[in-house]
């Protein structure tokens, strides 16, 4: 690509995607992979994460942002798990932004990490407008809440590199239909890698978390 | 209130909020209950509504109009009910608006109507804004998405008239908590009214339509 024409893509990129790019350069400098966590209200990302955090740090250095309109109960939660974290209070909006998250990074050295997660406001439409300057957008679909959710909701689910399917323990107890929730996302995005997991039971995280250390070693592999 | 003060509210009220109020005034003429359905994706708005609209079709002039960022999916299950009912389609935006609800109107005579049910998108953040014109707005909570969420999203909860908590059916499953739900929904709302239901067994779902019922007549001899 040209300077100039580099120079004109650069003009019409947003504030947003200005300051995403920025933290992306700095994530990639440090070596750390940052985890962008999208869904609806209700499909157990915190839960989730609290399990992640808990079952990865005594081997990686794990820290995490989270996002809500309202309270600063999330990160009372993932703090449990001895992780660094720190609650992002939106004040009425339905998606985090890039500033949001620089300006929640201050005071903490990005070479001390490996794996920075960041829990976005529970929102299937706006989020996916907004890049924070991760390496990856994960979309939780839980069992419960109906394997229709990627076609009525395509721009989240398009925006995704991989599909977590949570709540997989209740499966049985709301029929949870596999081949349609396979499908569906599918239909929307071809190539998405799905992964099933179980926040409560614990079932898939260790698959999860294998998915994460391998998505990481590729992006070290890549800057050497 | 005097003459010019009710031109100075009016000066500053949003073009939505003049197009809602204009709806409001034709629903109310004509005798229709216009209610307002809003939740996170996946509660159950759609499979509460087709049970409602069964029940109530025999008894009572009931339609639908039902919103999503695609699909005509849902429409098509309501209209399993035999109910008049039109899908929006918001090509990506994550709220229905009074223009829309207006625009998809046309054809049909409210005077042949007794409820108008209006299913928003699936989001617990951006309708709480947007008046569609309602005499009721209802927000769904189900059991399987926490109990916390009254309290994460107030925006919502808090400018809603009545709590519909649904999927009663799996609240073993899911070890729900009623009373901190209960509590939650009542910190950000103290004299909300809660009704629990289940699309799938009916539980709940006649003492539901009575109280719409009753609400509509409080409507109706208001006008008298």
């Amino acid at each position: 690509m040209n300077t100039r024409l580099l120079e004109i893509r650069q003009g019409i990129l947003s504030k947003n995607d200005r300051l995403a790019q920025r933290l992306r350069q700095r994530f990639h400098d440090a070596g750390v992979l940052a985890v962008n966590l999208v869904s609806s209200p209700g499909t157990g990302k915190t839960a989730l994460l609290e399990r992640t955090l808990r079952e990865m740090a005594p081997t990686y250095r794990v820290a995490s942002l989270v996002g809500d309109l309202a309270t600063e109960n999330d990160a009372v939660r993932l703090a449990r798990s001895g992780a660094p974290v720190r609650q992002i209070v939106t004040q009425g909006m339905c998606h985090l932004e890039a500033e949001m998250i620089e300006s929640h990074l201050v005071g903490w050295d990005l070479a001390d990490l490996d794996f920075l997660f960041i829990e976005n406001v529970g929102n299937l439409v706006c989020p996916s407008s907004y890049d924070l300057g991760e390496d990856l957008r994960v979309v939780l679909l839980s069992v419960t809440e109906g394997e229709d959710k990627p076609l009525k909701y395509p721009p989240m689910f398009n925006s995704a590199d991989v599909a977590l399917i949570t709540k997989m323990d209740l499966a049985g107890a709301v029929e949870f239909d596999r081949a349609a929730a396979y499908a569906n996302l599918r239909a929307v995005r071809p190539d998405v890698t799905i992964l099933e997991t179980s926040a409560k039971t614990g079932a898939g995280v260790a698959a999860w978390i294998d998915w994460l250390v391998a998505r990481r070693l590729n992006v070290e592999a890549v800057k050497r």
